[in-house]
């Protein structure tokens, strides 16, 4: 996605070898209209997969997944880091391992949000372990429901996360394939 | 607004006489048609304020969030609960009291994400006591930054938070106020 990767370039700023700051229109501050060129970008590579929900974990994943919803119409469900205290019972919980923070979480789902008819769509920020995608995944096959697709904004394509959610399977579309972040520079796999 | 007061009927769930439960299409899954049609009439309301940037905190104030900026034609900012491994030192924070948790959590926004020149419009989904609010509005005040307005998906106003807001001279929307939640049943304030 020409828009995004542009964005990337001049917004971004490389930490690290293995870490890209973009909370200027991802993360933190949203770009609006980026984010629904996004969600029409996701929409229409997975429009053929009778999408019934899509799926994210807050809070990156949420504008995303949002505009993408819109654009496919139909419901956004967001995993929960914490299990809130009205959502007694019925939960779908699964650990996801943070190699940023280097702990473990749980991600919390309302029973009632996933059916055995539901086709997911998958939708996150980053990917680059892939923890978070496979922990969502994981949740919508105990549900007995079906991943159809996993939509991603920015990959780093130099972790594993992505031949991982592959090797699994998995339909993975990333808007940006980052193929290393050495020198302090960003470079792309180009499409 | 029509559309959401008929929602909160047919789907939310009156758990106490304090607590409305709305996982359905505002906490947890997402509606987004009528998130779209609620940042319509933030954006129809506060269009003459000069808006800059609209604000809100994780998690649940970024879909409406999202959709009134979209509409307004500016950036969107939610302040995180977490401060970020990758957001060092320039972080306003600001100590907000949880009713329903009954715990102070801090709230964090980047110093590069508001600047003195701001009008700023503070979004969020519920406004009960109003600590959430005002702990955005404090920041916004650090930042040398002006409240323009701030817009509420869900007013309960049988607590203090919408008289706090009105006292401090806010200029407030929102989209449905409840009057009372006693027997099980939503009544609400009608316009």
């Amino acid at each position: 996605m020409q828009s995004l990767k542009e964005k990337i370039i001049s917004e971004g700023r490389v930490i690290s070898d293995g870490v890209l700051k973009v909370d200027s229109f991802l993360n933190h501050q949203i770009d609006p209209q980026l984010t629904f060129d996004m969600g029409k970008e996701f929409a229409s590579y997975f429009k053929n997969k009778n999408v019934t929900k899509v799926l994210t974990l807050e809070s990156s994943g949420i504008p995303p997944a949002l505009t993408t919803a819109m654009e496919l119409g139909v419901p956004m469900v967001f995993a929960k880091k914490q299990k809130p205290m009205t959502m007694k019972g019925d939960v779908w919980v699964e650990r996801v391992f943070s190699f940023t923070k280097q702990i473990e979480n749980e991600i919390h789902i309302g029973k009632s949000f996933l059916s055995t008819d539901d086709k997911v769509l998958i939708i996150d920020d980053f990917l680059a372990h892939g923890e978070a995608a496979l922990g969502l995944a994981s949740i919508v096959k105990q549900a007995g429901a079906e991943v159809v697709g996993i939509g991603i904004v920015i990959e780093k394509s130099f972790q594993e996360g992505g031949r991982k959610l592959k090797d699994a399977g998995f339909d993975v579309l990333s808007l940006a394939r980052i193929k290393s972040l050495t020198n302090h520079t960003v470079e792309f796999i180009e499409d």
